[in-house]
């Protein structure tokens, strides 16, 4: 009997939760100040649209999908990132005739891709992503870049390198294109097996190649800065002085492609720099895509977004030691003594929760001094006891914990009071 | 190409999310005030679990699931429910070993039965649910029956009915299985094809039957509640009596068994009584199912716990014409005319975001009048003017859009000007 959770995927209980819980505070009041919108898309799709909107000859559609039939014969597929499923809903709900353009959105959610797993790879991951689609202005370009820094440095991250480059136009790109055919022509019997037919494909991927990328004439290979043309050049000229003027630190990096293949104009990615992070730098990486919402059915609407993995965030935390401010303690907790009493606990709870407080009672049938054991290990703010002689009276003592004062409060005061008590802790 | 959202899936797009953050918001304050912790367990297990977890003779096992294999040939299963993936985590993560128990679980998530779509029933709909492991005390069924009624209490909603029931334990269920097979034997040729099934499977679920329950033979049938021994008596008169003293309406019907095969004791339903709600009306439902956790391999662990769809919650608000405050506008709005006063707007639209104020700005090189248009279209509260002329004077025009007041404020002192403005607002 297998009665494990599958290989690659985890569960995320109390005590890591809260963390999870406060980097997507964290990232939704970021979107809240940027104005992107949430937007959830289903967790499968038709296989058809990452065929088309991620690509037939990247490695995720090649070997990485979890493809299947349903009951009625159709091909799904588990999403294995989130820019296709929200250009296919840009398009389906036609979002782009809305008023309000461009149209901000941002996701979280699970994404999945069978590989092998390893630290900070899992088969089912976490996506926390933004797409702006609709506008070809570069300040959203620069917008965009400011969120994603943003994103890590308001959670406490400081080791951090934002790495641009430009691919430019179609234009531009063939013409690169070309002279990066020329240039590894004369060297293909060296290059890879991938990288000979990359060299026919899509040969700017060579350059991504980590078998390859010690061989002479990588360093001498053609720049797509040389190549881009005048209107992609200025563009890049653009973003690039909006984040001068923003105050944001990056570097140019002429060899940075991107895997995807409907990448245009400005690519990056973001890098922890913190030590001992591990071989894997890179954080999240995103870039302009103007042309995939056509690709997908939709009318031209010049696109840009990125994605960042919640794992890796986690793991850059931990290698910053960046403790999250996250909170496990109780406000209150109930301990009762005698059958009559536990009842009138059991009420008094309800009542207390009902006006706001957070308070927990035993039901374990407890005595007394393990009550106040559990009431000290969850950490509870103040401490209600209610035995008999208390209830005959209609009182419960009410002993604030970090301080050890205790007072009679009357049953009929007993909401109020807790009330009062932790608004003044706030 | 089919580039739709497939058959049964939805997508949850801006002017809908509101609602769906509002109502988990809603519930993670309602689990914190409990104290219910999340867990979040993945969206595939192996297809063993539901088969065991949930019941091999279900509809859900037999009929529903989404079932298939990875690439390393293993049958997974997307989640149909998520009772049994929690209860699997409790074990494998073995959370009963820790020192405060019960273990109380709350889960929101993504769940997949292959069903004819229809109102209120997708293929991929979102269920919220809370698990409360390791404490057989009649004080936490109340607590679960109560969080699940405060649940829908707390959103608005008004025409609610909680029924419950009592199942008994294991003694209890055999003899009302004989009673049952005994009373329903001399009729066995009237019932329909499954209820004869069931009489030898299954009897007690002979009295959920739709096709059979105008029969003459189910008015007469035995009630699990003359069947109860004294301690499952006694289990439900403590339930009920705790019900009672928290002032929690409801109604005994001996006919509420539930579908699935685990539940003992307590059983109980929510269901909106809201006019034109349709013919479905039951909300939620949950019970306990002491014994589950062995049989998914964990130790002696008693359980209760409750389910709901979030999209059937939403149906009874709108049923109840019930608006849920939710904010759609924006605090500030940046119109900016011409080049120089463009790029500056970028920068400081930036500062201002870093400084917590929600901003957003053109990036569609819109004239002056139809930025204006904007800000009002998305409602902005304020709108910061910046044109050459106020660039010279390092000023800009902030416009409180409720007044019409107009003030001009230096570049220098945007971010706390508007601070301090928002702050008055709330």
């Amino acid at each position: 009997m297998n009665m494990k959770a599958p290989r690659g995927t985890q569960d995320l209980l109390p005590g890591t939760i809260e963390n999870w819980q406060y980097i997507e505070k964290s990232l939704t009041d970021l979107c809240r100040r940027y104005n992107y919108k949430e937007v959830r898309t289903p967790i499968f799709e038709h296989t058809e649209l990452f065929q088309r909107g991620v690509g037939d000859s990247t490695d995720i559609v090649q070997k990485e999908m979890y493809t299947f039939e349903d009951r009625g014969g159709r091909s799904l597929t588990l999403r294995p990132e989130g820019t296709a499923s929200v250009v296919r809903a840009f398009v389906e709900n036609k979002l782009f005739g809305l008023p309000n353009q461009p149209t901000k959105l941002f996701y979280f959610g699970p994404m999945f891709r069978y590989e092998r797993p390893q630290q900070g790879r899992m088969r089912q991951f976490v996506q926390f992503g933004i797409e702006a689609l609709g506008s070809a202005d570069p300040a959203v370009d620069a917008e965009v870049l400011a969120l994603a820094m943003n994103a890590y440095q308001e959670l406490g991250l400081r080791s951090l390198k934002l790495v641009i480059n430009s691919l430019g136009d179609a234009e531009s790109r063939t013409s690169h294109r070309e002279a990066l055919v020329q240039h590894f022509s004369p060297y293909k019997e060296d290059l890879c097996a991938d990288c000979q037919l990359r060299l026919e494909q899509n040969p700017l991927r060579i350059l991504d190649c980590k078998k390859d990328r010690d061989h002479p004439a990588m360093e001498s290979a053609p720049s797509i800065l040389d190549h881009l043309n005048e209107s992609s050049k200025q563009y890049f000229e653009e973003v690039k002085s909006h984040l001068d003027n923003m105050g944001i630190d990056y570097q140019v990096d002429k060899n940075l492609v991107r895997g995807l293949d409907y990448y245009n104009h400005t690519a990056f990615e973001i890098m922890s720099e913190a030590e001992g992070f591990g071989a894997i730098t890179t954080l999240s990486g995103g870039g302009r895509y103007n042309g995939l919402v056509e690709e997908l059915g939709g009318p031209e609407s010049p696109g840009i977004g990125f994605a960042m993995s919640l794992e890796r965030l986690l793991m850059a935390l931990q290698a910053e030691n960046i403790q999250l401010p996250v909170d496990e303690g109780l406000d209150c907790y109930f301990v009762s003594l005698g059958d009559k009493a536990n009842k009138e606990a059991v009420r008094l709870t309800y009542q207390l929760r009902k006006a706001g407080i957070q308070v927990d009672k035993d039901y374990q049938g407890k005595k007394f001094k393990a009550q106040f054991k559990t009431a000290d290990r969850i950490r509870a703010k103040y401490v209600v006891v209610l035995g008999e002689e208390e209830l005959e009276n209609n009182i419960a003592k009410v002993r604030d914990m970090a301080t050890g004062n205790q007072v009679d409060v009357s049953l009929l005061q007993l909401v109020a009071h807790l009330q009062k008590e932790l608004e003044g802790e706030k």
